[in-house]
């Protein structure tokens, strides 16, 4: 980067005050954005949807391989995520930032610059946050409203035995993506090359995608509605498959059987895998990060999903004693359990 | 503590479930707390207020002598602070957590009871959150929704010239509580003692509650309701009463000129600046973390403020031309800057 700032320069007001100017406020909803106490929202007769996720850095992100554009565009996403996986559609956001002395004026701009691409692409506003020095790295701390119709709202306890379990997109390939960055920074920092990190990612540019610049699945939602199908129960799938059927199965009172051959896995991933020997079905199963969006659905919308473009019927619902389970491709039933990822885990 | 749980036993979810059963929903506003994507609010016909704070282990507390639970306390009353500084009223929090390895579940669980007494004095629903494990220190992220008539709401920029000037309380004891605390931390190390941290705080009580355990001025709101007054402009004072007061003399493109001898400050402020051999009025102007309210009203409401308890005017606001100006007891006028708390100064 050609200019170098330090943030100590602006200070804390002149440095929100440079923030913020790009975002115009889109939203009917949004009153009064950055610049008060609080921000103002009206929802009139809607129900308003919050969501908040905090990403740090050495936990959730490595600045080695994550350039900060990216990971601000993920940092949003990952909330309009939660905010669709409720049937809704996100319309505020709130960052707030602590940020190390290492960091510049003109990287925090970057960071900010990938947010303000994530709110133009979804129409969503900035409204306000907060913005601090921190003793060690970055942290990123946002908080998104969203609004939705009453009876539009979609939960994760209202999964009924035999309906159809649904999944978008493919899964897997932002945990491939997560393995490929870490091994390319090993060599890199192995062979001693003071040369910046640029291996070549050609043919799987995919997986990285899937890892560096998720999307949420806003598509598949409206779809759904085009399509006249209410989910019975929907989350979106950022800790892993495994986890997140856990989660509904537990908060609906249900069991419910997935088919192995049914998981939808895309071919790089599938060849990065085998590159790592690793099993295919639990980095689908474990990996995370894949905001796409899983939802169950009455017996009676088999027709209409057979017809969606980019949704696949994984499995079915079952009363609670039958409990969770994989039934592989020899037809046994493997018990499913939460690999998903745990920050806490040593 | 008795019992010592390191985190990793429970896991992300386990803590979640363990931290958040003992918040009741007590607010007909939340629909849904804890345990889906996204909560699930409800403002009716009412505006929906949103505020968040970051708070970083080693720039915003010292664990050294911050009790984590009137750490949690102040976490959340700050957010409600900022509602209240609206003319709005706290509704729903949620709470995210980055926890270093040296927190036990127990250190948390201390900090949740800050939490959840602050939500039961106000009246507040914790609705949400993320929880995670950090590389280094505790990092506590609160956003706090609140509610107002549109009619309510006080912005910072409504200030008009012949505006009385009028804060609550007293300014300057919480951070002359805090140069108390940081003191005898040091003498504490420098003797190389062993023991628990346990100087004598006897007489000092108050500076020190103003810096552990601070109070949002919902008290100061309802009165002003109460009385029929509706200030024309308003903030808390977080920052310090110079940077706040530059915050409404931008926004609202206005002057004003506040009397040094005006300023409220209580006897063992006074006391704790004279025994630092510290300059009263700057600590006062400056210190921040007061979170009592700044307000502007018309001179008409001259008399109703008089009759208020703890209720202080302090100057007026004039024509922009004129500047900021706190004037000395000789009669001097000195231009007010924002010399308030930055986290970014070296």
């Amino acid at each position: 980067m050609q200019n170098s700032t330090e943030i100590s320069q602006l200070g804390e007001f002149g440095l929100i005050d440079r923030l913020t100017k790009d975002f115009p406020l889109k939203n009917e909803s949004t009153h009064k954005g950055v610049g008060d106490d609080a921000a103002v929202l009206s929802f009139g007769d809607k129900e308003a949807l919050v969501t908040t996720d905090l990403l740090l850095e050495g936990i959730h992100f490595d600045l080695r391989y994550v350039p900060l554009k990216h990971l601000g565009y993920k940092a949003a996403i990952v909330n309009f995520s939660d905010i669709y996986a409720m049937n809704g559609t996100p319309k505020q956001i709130t960052v707030s930032l602590g940020i190390s002395s290492r960091f510049t004026v003109e990287h925090i701009d970057e960071l900010y610059a990938g947010i303000r691409l994530a709110c133009e692409m979804y129409g969503v506003d900035l409204v306000g946050g907060d913005t601090s020095a921190s003793v060690t790295g970055l942290v990123i701390s946002i908080t998104c409203l969203g609004e939705a119709k009453k009876e539009d709202i979609v939960y994760r306890d209202g999964a009924k035995p035999t309906d159809l379990i649904c999944v978008s997109g493919d899964l897997g390939a932002a945990y491939m993506g997560l393995q490929l960055l870490e091994r390319e920074n090993q060599v890199a920092a192995q062979s001693g090359s003071k040369e910046p990190f640029q291996p070549d990612f050609a043919g799987k540019e995919y997986i990285l995608e899937r890892q560096l610049k998720p999307e949420a699945r806003r598509d598949v939602v409206e779809q759904l509605r085009k399509e006249g199908i209410r989910p019975t129960s929907m989350m979106d799938v950022s800790d892993g498959l495994s986890s997140e059927l856990l989660h509904i199965c537990k908060a609906s009172g249900v069991g419910c059987r997935i088919y192995e051959d049914r998981i939808p896995i895309d071919y790089q991933t599938a060849v990065m895998a085998e590159e790592f020997n690793m099993n295919l079905v639990t980095a689908a199963m474990n990996g995370g990060e894949d905001y796409e969006l899983l939802f169950t659905v009455p017996l009676t919308d088999n027709e209409k999903i057979e017809k969606m473009q980019g949704v696949r019927m994984i499995g079915y619902i079952t009363k609670p004693e039958l409990g969770a389970a994989l039934v592989t491709r020899d037809g046994a039933e493997m018990q499913i359990r939460a690999q998903g990822w745990n920050a806490f885990e040593k």
